[in-house]
């Protein structure tokens, strides 16, 4: 597996990585459930079984709600102050749904190009302190309609993370492509009534398409 | 995978299994987490993620505190009426416990002869109508100390549940066993004070013991 | 305005109609909000405000959930007991709603030739003792991809309701119609983000539809 | 309509507009009832139902308990720095009803005088920036007879409210009459027993009121 | 006063009466406040004062809601079986408000000749077991315009227990006429907004008004 | 009655007095039952319902728990600052009750001497400002064996009391004396189980000896 | 000590008793509190302390509330169907207080020759059944004025249990005697404002008082 | 008893002192159980059973969760600013205990240098004030197998509590060896499912340990 034993390892996005982890951080005796019920939860349940003796220090910093511009305001002490070997990010999904859920609050709504810049600057201040890597995750809208307005638009903030990954040579893990994948044979109904939020059999799908990227052996 | 498409599957047991399950049936719509959040959620979720069509119907019917005598009980109407393809159990940690814990309820406490006799009975009444197959999981204790009077205790008691896989030809997951490969490297409080509560990390592995038994591809 | 004066009106059908009426009957004390918070109140509002003698006693009869089949369950106590002069029925969207977000759990799916047969049976038993009229309003989904395979169920249910209305004489809403309508120039996460259940401002929408139908002058 | 599109509409006023609106502005996801559920978020269905691309942003800014004296304290934050193209404004009720339910509590009363001082405050600042329009609405009582103390007073304030819509150009919404209208066929004791708060059909009548004198078409 | 040492009384009506009194007897100890917080508590209490070595036993039956209809129903149960030897009505408000405030729902209201046989009743069943008297309290609206329709009404429903009580030979309060002249110097408002639950001090003024009526010496 | 109309008549203490009165001042509408439930609201619904046109403004300044310590700190925003006329005072039971309640914890206590010098302040402060009068009323304890080393003590403060209303010309409430004269015909513990909290009925005992002494006319 | 190894021991009683134990059976996992919180849980500790494998089976079958009328009721299911070793019952405190803290509600008062009575009653009961020996122990009131009425009552009670203690050779705990000593220095205020229900630390005193009768060495 | 009349009795350490005692300080009046329900309650309770006129002034200071490390922030208020006579610490357990159940967790973890540095330094700076005694009480971990890893670092622990004891002249209790008697017959599991947290019988247990060490006589 990519990640070195003894590795410090943060997640950090929106409501989809918090899903009830605990303030101010999402770590802790591991009954009492502080790491909360996302991908997180799964990732580090899945390294565990395979990898007992790997140790890993795996922190869940999601915080519901947020966009790129919220990760900024509390980059420094999220992120920078945490000094993790391997970051995760999985952000956009709020920078575009402002714009289609209260389309007259414009004030709340991340455009693409500050969508770009905003994650430009969060890779680049913590590039140097990863010892280990960046991963980073796309976006995505469970609609199956690729001419829906809010799916074109989640596909392009998609596309600026993919642009990122390569320009960054960060683990991508094309999310989006994953549950296309998935909702090939399945309606997205059938997870969850808002197309946006996994339920847990999602949350594993999410674990699994982000260990794929790091050679994990089951 | 061994499990057929489009089957029924169902698992039953104790608080390990139930985790928040609805009632009177542990399924429903994804988002709503009806299927609770045991290792039965993360079987689910894995084989949704590896096999997008596979479209089986997976139904948790734990109920919290239950021993062998409990299972007896509502056998016919929660396992028996659901008609299903597949059975899990994973039963016999309260059996066990309950002689140490409340060592003078002398009333709540099943032997082990009582406990072989109870699972044998109701592995012969499921068995004719599964058909899938039958999935038998030893009970545990994180315990590293074989010579604790409780671990002995337990470790009798899963010594049944392989006898009794042998004896019926089912897919036995041998669950102590792999708890004891994962503490090899990892303190038991590092999962919960009381040595018998997986955390979600842990339900995990269990998951994960469970479908290597059934040819699961990753 | 087609009610006559003094009349009774009653609304049935699922949470669209219900949301938060009084049980066991939908109405009561203006401020304490028996009647409930859908259509219905809106509804009686604007005939109060247009017409303050019109002195119609309107009743919400909604349970949320509910299919057809729950419709003929307590069609004796919630509609023939009361003898409205006038019955609403919008019902459907869960007996289409069952095959998409829990497709395994096919006990609870409503096939479209139940749902006419069940429909039909309402409307039948219904009409001897309107001495006011039927409105018939069609389900809806809010989604503007007319591919998507649950649009198109519920559009096929939308057309069992016109072909009822036109059979049976009743006051037809078109209600997908007035949501597409206004879909044309919205995005429906701008309404909810389950695209089913509408906001306080489209229950008015609701209201003025059927409002329409029954030559209501503002 | 005399509102443009694109416009931004705030009304501001006490319990009858507030009505559990969300903090610090009534406004958000169609879903979440953070407009209220006042005659506010009916104008907004009204609209949105008869004129589908017309895009106004409605902010409720009501407060429960609130008197002209209230409104100037926060008038900054919550009109000026909000910059509305249209403001509307239904404040007085409890400038007048604090002489009656506390008549020893005298420094809570807003004597008439100081009622027109506060309210041609808040109009002298808030007209430059208002690139629609200003709303008054009179503050009113249920009770129907005429010399009952409260009433005349309520009508005296009302009377406020007339005069300073003649000498300010503002499109005028006599709430007293419209009531008056209403309760000359039913009595305020099916609307509310405390006769001032409007049920949600009472609700309805506000709206309609108002829109009457915006040329809405229904 | 009338009342003789070691009596039982008993007072029996609605919210008036009930004010959070312990089911099924509102009596008890002192400090647990079962008598409720009504004006029978205060007779209580004042008798309790003045006649420290009455030990009068003073149980309060009312119920909230209750019409004439309703004490009928438990008549049996909550006056007959006490055996009480002085018994205090106070009935009638619900059986006129039902009429305004919801005054559609017809089947909830009670018309006079039905008030004054359903009382005649209860009053010829109670007399017989009655070793002290009978107290006879009209009920009121505290609204002081007399062409008010409830308020005439009520009147109307107040001279049917002053013409029973000179019937029967009952000691009659004219707690109508009591609030007449309170509400003659003071405003309703200032008691209650619904003009018809009496604050605390109203309560010590109900009690006052039948403590007159027996010769009780301050 | 000693009491002028229109004037401002405060009481002050601790929880016998406040007894659930409103933040920061026991007072307000009727029915929200600012004023508490305690004695101030009889004395308050007594004087109404004998001079309905007295218009006084009683408030309610009770804190349980209190001592004259804490009286000091308080008594510029809760006495002076409301400017009274009239000014009744109750405290001095918790003085004596921690002596015997908590009697290891010494700092809690108030002693004879402090409680002298402490009233005495207070008195000091108050009377110059006091257009009306002060009402000085004992502490007490329904014990009713005076050999009792609480009651004793609580004899030995009343004794101050007495002594300080002869000094300044307050009128005098020998409570102790009151409630001495009630228990000679029954039992402290048909009160209360502690002792010293009055249950309504008390209240009533205790609002009807403050006004004997004020010329009350019943 | 007296109790032999490996025997069950049932105490029985009111709220001194029963102080939270569970039901319906006053025993469980240590940890769970199951026991209570009274005199039995601290005897339940003193015995495992200094006997630590004297393994005995202690259950808690307090109720609130209760007198010896209650529990004759509860008596086959709550003791006999137990098979008790050990007996231990403190009972009659409730049936003296009931004559005092609601002297008028007399059909829950319980006279002392029905006590007597029922004691008797439930004693030659239990007697046969048990194998070990019956604990009797005084009803007591902390009051310590032996003329006070209800501690005269008391006394009466509590030497009625005297007398069946020696009539039927039970082990007898006065534990009034021991209350009268330990406030021979304190004042009882310090326990409990009520002088009824002790607080943790007499619960001790209570526990050491009965082990003092049973040859526990500390 | 080597604990003089009139003294002050400070304890202070984590949960297991804590156990619901009131803050800022555990004490108060007796049923308001402010000592909280741990072994401190205990000890004042078997000494007032034992000493009735010893008036101990006992303090719980116990706060959830505190290691050394916890105490130096908060010894000047906690502990200093209350001179006490004699001070018990029980403290330990949770500087050992995160090493296992948050192995990753490392800047939570206290280890066995800072643990003897953190205690002396506390003992250092009481001992001066403390008139009357030091109590030392070693940390414990009721698991039997004493080679398991956390056993062995709580015995190491509880090694350097002896060898500060024996420096410092204080009153020892060893506490893991009275467990380690206790459960020579009982198995930890009839305690607490975790092996840490008293129930009320081992709070006892400990209590009793606590006045062996201090000429308690029974």
């Amino acid at each position: 597996m990519k990640i070195a034993k003894n590795s410090k390892v943060v997640f950090i996005g929106d409501s989809i990585t918090d899903f009830e982890r605990a303030r101010p951080y999402g770590e802790g005796i591991g009954f009492c459930g502080d790491i909360g019920k996302s991908y997180v939860a799964i990732v580090d349940g899945l390294i565990k079984a395979s990898y007992p003796d790997a140790h890993l220090r795996v922190i869940n910093m999601g915080v519901s709600g947020n966009t790129t511009r919220d990760l900024k305001a509390r980059w420094q002490t999220d992120v920078m102050d945490l000094k993790p070997d391997w970051l995760g990010i999985l952000i956009g999904i709020n920078d575009v749904w402002r714009h289609f859920d209260t389309p007259h609050i414009t004030e709340n709504q991340v455009g693409i190009e500050e969508y770009r810049q905003n994650l430009t600057e969060l890779i680049e201040q913590a590039l140097p302190i990863l010892g280990g890597g960046l991963i980073l995750i796309t976006p995505y809208f469970m609609e199956q309609n690729k001419s829906d307005p809010m799916r074109q638009m989640m596909d392009a903030y998609g596309a600026v993370v993919k642009e990122l990954a390569a320009k960054y040579g960060a683990v991508l893990v094309d999310l989006q492509a994953e549950f296309d994948r998935y909702f090939a044979c399945n309606h997205p109904m059938s997870v969850n009534w808002d197309y946006i939020h996994p339920d847990l059999a999602s949350h594993v799908l999410i674990a699994r398409a982000i260990l794929k990227q790091l050679d994990y052996a089951w």
